[in-house]
């Protein structure tokens, strides 16, 4: 398959070596770039180009903008549009969370010469679902998917680790197929769910996860010399989950919309927890009283 | 080595299997009765008598207590003595933290024929030390010590796994010595640190392992089938730490003054991460409007 990957980051360039190394042509655009990088993996880069519809968003944020260069429209394509041309038979969009909406209002969909299947990676489902259905081209095919695991989780293979998609749009079922195959054929456990479900549960989860983890990092937990095994495990999570972006954690949270009330339940267990706590030292102060 | 344990609960036995295959001699006594438990392990066990300080401490609790039977006395001594006057080198103190006070208060320590080591093994330092301090006649040499691991993370072995220590009243150092050579002799990362130093640290580590995990348990966090790997950590913990008594989670907390700062650590941290989760979703909020 020739697949172009929208958003060449670390997530993205994890994908990559897998993919490669399965016989698929990978290209890449990003806004970042990465054409060294890209040159040693094997990967044709192109720059990414700013279109003029992103120009004028940008603009949006100048108080006194100066006037709109006419060769602005010069930006509207160039690499962009050359990625779109390169004939993929996929396109995989591994931007983050929060730039989903602007990276895709950058590239010039309409020049897509013939439908193709857009596949996400992103770790909340609901969100790019609904900005891919409004954004591409009615006959282009979609499938949203949400590998469980990263560079750390995923360094030793990917036997038995979770792959979540949802086919929301899919009439070439063996592209789709061929696609899927690039996550089953390396052992992934495939879990075919909406990506209401998706968010729901990885609300309870990798949310969560993130947040605790963030929040050890905000104490600055460090070993010690009588670490036991679990706060080890607790040292890790710490080290795994700042090794991921804000920009993901963030996300996680203002596009998945079952984040707020796990977040408040988090609140509330360890406000419990304090007041069993709390309430259990009373006693206990009674008891030595009477003692 | 003659090991008398007094408290003979889930640590206490695990203990015992390796003290046992190294060869040493075990007997306990504790509140409940592990009789036949015991017998099955080769462990002498003598049956717990409350003494009469005991009995009055316990009708304290009672409004309207039915006068004392004379026959009272007759709970003074019986097994209690003769687990004391059993000749151990060791007296090895495995009781709940909470219940530390309660349990040493009923034991007639005045009958003991020579001067022994005590050790406990309470997962709090300054608390226990000074209780011992204080009840142990001035000739008793006291041990103070925490194995940092349990059934759970020391079912493999003990290898690596953390022992701390502090010398708090040592005279006879062969005892000691041979004592302290029941954890390095398995391969534990052997720690002389004080009692304070000790507290300090596992607040840090310990309890806020423990804190996170109860609030995990709380919230009654479940396995999705779109687990990633950091949440399956999650999980493992919530199933570790809830695999403890409450008991030893709120002594972590009464008895280690330490603690109270470091719950109010954890709290501020995740209200801090949650203040930049808001304010970061409000920025997105005035871009998307911008947009």
């Amino acid at each position: 398959m020739k697949i172009g990957i929208v958003g060449f980051g670390p997530f993205a360039q994890f994908l990559s070596n897998t993919i490669i190394k399965q016989g698929h042509t990978v290209s890449a655009t990003s806004r970042s770039d990465y054409s060294h990088l890209c040159s040693q993996l094997g990967v044709q880069f192109f720059k990414y180009n700013h279109n003029y519809n992103y120009i004028l968003y940008l603009y949006s944020f100048i108080p006194s903008p100066p006037k709109l260069l006419s060769s602005c429209s010069s930006y509207t394509c160039r690499d962009s549009c050359a990625f779109l041309d390169a004939d993929n038979d996929v396109v995989l969009i591994c931007t983050s969370i929060l730039s989903l909406s602007q990276v895709l209002a950058s590239l010039p969909l309409g020049r897509l010469k013939r439908p193709l299947l857009f596949v996400d990676v992103l770790s909340v489902k609901e969100h790019p679902k609904q900005v891919l259905l409004q954004v591409l081209p009615e006959e282009s095919d979609i499938l949203c998917t949400h590998p469980m695991f990263g560079p750390d989780s995923g360094k030793d293979g990917w036997r038995d680790l979770n792959f979540m998609y949802e086919k929301v749009r899919v009439r070439d079922e063996a592209t789709c197929s061929n696609f899927l195959h690039i996550f089953a054929s390396e052992g992934c456990r495939m879990l075919e769910m909406s990506c209401e479900e998706h968010d729901r549960l990885a609300a309870k989860s990798q949310f969560i996860t993130h947040t605790i983890g963030r929040s050890l990092a905000e104490m600055d937990i460090k070993p010690t010399p009588i670490d036991t095994k679990s706060f080890q495990t607790l040292i890790q999570l710490k080290e795994t989950t700042t090794g991921s972006s804000f920009d993901l954690f963030s996300g996680l949270f203002t596009h998945n919309r079952f984040a707020k009330q796990e977040l408040e339940n988090l609140e509330n267990a360890l406000h419990k927890v304090k007041e069993m706590l709390i309430q259990r030292m009373n006693e206990e102060q009674v008891l030595q009283k009477i003692e």
